[in-house]
């Protein structure tokens, strides 16, 4: 059989096949990525492409007639299945017409997976029954679709039936379908409702809950949004939470109530920022903190305080609206990730899958800093975890001056060292009112460095600035005056704060540091530090290690990965096997106790230390801390 | 090996086995029927037998001092499965140990099936996680259950999932967990509630909703109870709820409230009657016409009123109890029987199933009278069907003094040919009010047997008794005077009456001749006529034959079959393989249409005749006709 040759641009790759065969079977024969869900019968129009040589190709079908329009037929589009090579062609694929490989924006990391959602929407033109032909249009809906779209066992949902007669009637039979996992119709729309397919990722945090309007057709994010978790009511604290639950009547019910009536908060205002129906919205997916998790189920969280610590269920779910009363299409999906163990929930599974540690070669250490710290470290040949109690300070709570990350906040702070002058910047400009996270280490980290306060976090009363003063017995550093704030008053931090964050951040450490060991390795082994978290993008490296947050490593290789569990949520609700990834993960993370460590608490207040006890830990550091003390 | 021989009592069988054998695997082998769900692990107990030679068998296993109580092993008791066989032995095994056949009280038909519901109540004993086996509760249970009852694949619903924690809490881990279909647990109580299982069948006429609540453990039924049907605000026929459905707004909403309601009322009323709590309630079958059917699940009826009058769906479905607000536990099974076409809905595929037509070598007619009377034909080699409007004349609508056969109601009607004295029995003794269905076919024939009506229904104006009066241009006869009654007025049947009775009458026979030309047979071949309906109870067989509302066979072969419908709602509930025969039914039935037919309304016509125009068919009251027509 004669041989001919087909040039695939915009790439110029060269394909050597015979005459007579169809373009679709030769461009994917030499995996050049192109859509089809039909399965080549010229149905469902995704295999455009542009052919040079009209003359080269067979002549137009009948099938091809009745998609294109006649726009796409003049600018000599075919439909790859339909055209047989009949000589030399020159073919231009474009972009709509690839398999499509999408990038999440993970800040730091490159992450990047084939879109491919549970959910699809699919065209269908079901035939009309007849007194001979009396098949009923539920069945009819059904053949339609397993035969043009390579489909079995095909079923339909009670939500898709209630909507189907009205939806062939007033559209002349001409609908779109919405298809859960290639196995159950969920939705019926008349006409082409293709592109309005969105989903929506959820992280539900103890303090807050993120949502992310996204769009299943082409894996941009429209909308994202977030409210404080209204549970705060019942405390601030996964374990007062807990404590609720357990203790008062219906406990549970109550926080579960509050923690939808949030979800549905967050689904108005994405829907309403990207103009987007409830109805489109088909699919969610949902990570949360084991306690989160079982609490919007209405599964009592009391396993999850007391030893051993488990979990009632770890594996994935997937829910229906009416279960959980969330409202997005009636039909729709929610699929709750898999959790690690009572106090590592599906947020960390989904940190790890935004930041890929589980296929990376290096060595990571990956933070999600928040009321609980999940710590992560591994690689693709093994990840250990554990969950670090390091509370709500770095979020502003139990601080004289603390607040959250919002307008207002002082987010960074620097000391000039010989004259204690103090330069701050806030968060959206204008005078500040508190200080966040972010600030908080950084005055920790020259307090450290000026000198003002010492190892253990004593502040000098000796000091020779007067922003050092005593009020009720205590010593406070003044970091803005009152004539310079927003407030009534100045904006200090108190001997009190220290000790807090002190905790809090020897808490992380130790969590750290005994991973570490567990996996026998040292801070130097460590190629990659991530750290996520809603405030973990603003921190300076140089000065968390200073405070002595995370191990002493090359500052260029701490990366800020920002709300990490959001990002692999979304990833999770555009690519079915990320939510296999999550599966496997779920197992193959090894949990590690710390409250089992032996040595936990004496690591504990070795790590409250500015950077830490043993300065061995430190080696950048150890020089110039000794340096101090010989002066001190 | 030496071989041994095994009795079994009662029915004193031998069985030759080789010593050493288990008891349980040697009884199997042999074809004796006997329970086991654990595969002979020893932990189900359902395998209990009495041994009577304590000494030719093997040593009581720790399974089975665990499981047997003192005094089972006092009477000999022991488990089949955990016995080898040491000598000759004879066994008796209980009723209880037999696997479970059942018999439905259809009233006329013999219906023996194998109980197998869908829903299983199982013992488990999940062990406990500790710090060094983390495994979650949930999957602890399923794990549990798989070992040891032989299931694969096992899944947790949310409803169970959320009862989990306490369940195992407050029993130390000693709980019941109830499956559906081999496959999900939906259910969790603490201790042992295996024998708390049931189940209730519903049919959902036009005019009432009947409902019976069933024991899974054993097949008994608890309860039933029935109600008007609360769409009859609505319009008291289908074609009159389907125009309310489609022509006022919401209105297939509306409907389906209405029905909900309906069905939750009935399920609080058997619950009650039976002291049945609604979570011990797992699966409901429902059956229905397709009406009833697709506004029940809020599915537009439309098309089931158009040509060519096709459901939107007619396979069997399962659906959650949040998908039909419907108040069973909250994690049961609602089971929709599969519909046959527009206007032959699951309550024929039910009564099909409780009659064993579709088994029957017996070439079998099926007649389900109702507002709605539908039709079936045939025997294991095929069977037809189709749908007759016969209207509610029967049920008392439209009938002067009509009533349903409740208290007051006449229900038996007698003549004296002589003298024209009525005698007639009352439901519930006492004065009557009003007549019911059974009581009109029986006054319809005496009239026609004393030559007071003619063979076109008119009533005969010369006539030499009192009991004819004219009242307003038209005729009446006078069945009770004033005087005998518990109303104001006379109980009488008008001319008016008796035609709407030769239309309904006409229409049901219509249906079957129409079937027995297509089947191309004639009376004399049937072998078994089956009334069915809520008043067929009570219909005098002969009386039927000379109105002409049936065929005319042999009054001994026409059988009340009572709500076979709800039978066969009951038969679903209690077996799995009896769903499966339905979803045969639903598509091996052949549905014939009616109005299709070229001469139908011919036909009609001559059906109204009593018994009929034509009196070739029939034969056995041809003599005495045309002996009266002698006469006249």
């Amino acid at each position: 059989m004669a041989e001919v040759v087909v040039t695939v641009e915009p790439e110029g790759r060269k394909i050597r096949t015979a005459k007579g065969e169809s373009l679709l079977t030769v461009l994917r024969a030499s995996g050049v990525s192109i859509r089809s869900e039909c399965g080549g019968r010229g149905v469902c129009g995704k295999c455009k492409i542009v052919v040079k040589e009209k003359a080269r190709a067979s002549e137009m079908t009948e099938q091809e007639r009745s998609i294109l329009t006649g726009a796409e037929i003049a600018l000599n589009i075919r439909l790859a299945c339909q055209v047989q090579v009949k000589g030399d062609l020159t073919v231009l694929i474009p972009v709509e017409s690839r398999l499509r490989q999408r990038k999440i924006q993970v800040e730091g990391v490159e992450t990047s997976f084939e879109l491919n959602p549970a959910i699809r929407k699919l065209r269908a033109q079901p035939s009309k029954s007849t007194i001979f032909d009396a098949k009923p249009n539920a069945e009819r809906l059904l053949s339609f679709l397993e035969e043009n779209y390579d489909l079995n066992g095909l079923t339909i949902g009670y939500d898709a039936l209630k909507k189907l007669p009205r939806a062939l009637n007033s559209s002349m039979r001409d609908i779109t379908a919405t298809i859960w996992s290639d196995h159950k119709v969920i939705d019926v729309e008349a006409g082409d409702t293709t592109k309005l397919a969105y989903g929506i990722a959820v992280d539900i945090g103890t303090s807050k809950i993120v949502g992310q309007l996204v769009s299943l057709d082409d894996g941009q994010v429209v909308a994202t949004n977030s409210i404080e978790n209204p549970q705060i009511i019942h405390g601030e604290d996964v374990i007062s939470r807990i404590t609720f639950a357990s203790e008062s009547e219906g406990g549970t019910d109550k926080l579960r109530a509050l923690v939808i009536d949030g979800v549905n908060y967050v689904i108005s205002m994405v829907s309403k920022q990207g103009g987007v129906r409830r109805e489109n919205i088909y699919e969610m997916t949902l990570v949360g903190n084991s306690a989160m998790h079982h609490i919007l189920l209405g599964i009592h969280p009391l396993t999850l305080a007391v030893a051993p610590y488990v979990p009632t269920v770890k594996r994935s779910l997937n829910l229906g609206t009416r279960d959980l009363e969330v409202q997005i299409s009636d039909g729709g999906n929610i699929h709750l990730l898999p959790l690690i163990a009572g106090f590592v929930g599906s947020d960390n599974v989904a940190d790890v899958l935004a930041t890929r540690v589980h296929t990376s070669e290096e060595l990571t250490l990956l933070i999600d800093i928040g009321t609980n710290t999940e710590v992560n470290l591994g690689n693709r040949d093994g990840i250990l975890c554990c969950s670090c109690a390091s509370g709500p300070a770095f979020e502003g709570a139990h601080i004289h001056d603390g607040m959250k990350a919002v307008q207002g906040a002082i987010e960074r702070v620097s000391l000039n060292a010989r004259n204690y002058k103090v330069k701050y910047e806030v968060i959206g400009g204008g005078k500040p009112v508190g200080i966040c996270g972010s600030g908080m280490i950084d005055i920790l980290a020259e307090l450290v460095r000026c000198n003002l306060i010492d190892q253990t976090g004593r502040i000098n009363d000796e000091s020779p600035t007067d922003r050092i003063r005593r009020v009720n017995e205590s010593l406070e550093f003044i970091i803005a005056w009152s004539e310079e704030t927003d407030k009534e008053d100045d904006i200090a931090i108190t001997q009190g704060d220290i000790r807090e964050l002190q905790l809090a951040k020897a808490a992380i450490y130790t969590g750290c540091s005994i991973l570490m060991r567990k996996r026998g390795i040292r801070a130097g082994d460590i190629e990659r530090i991530c750290l996520a978290g809603a405030f973990g993008n603003f921190i300076d490296p140089a000065n968390a290690k200073i405070v002595g947050i995370i191990p002493d490593i090359k500052s260029e290789d701490v990366v800020f990965v920002g709300n990490a569990a959001l990002s692999g949520a979304r990833m999770a609700l555009l690519s079915t096997d990320v939510r296999r990834d999550a599966s496997e993960l779920s197992e193959k993370l090894t949990y590690v106790e710390l409250g089992a460590e032996p040595k936990f608490n004496e690591e504990l207040i070795a790590a409250t230390y500015l950077p830490h006890k043993n300065l061995d830990l430190f080696p950048s550091f150890r020089k110039s801390f000794e340096r101090k003390r010989g002066k001190a």
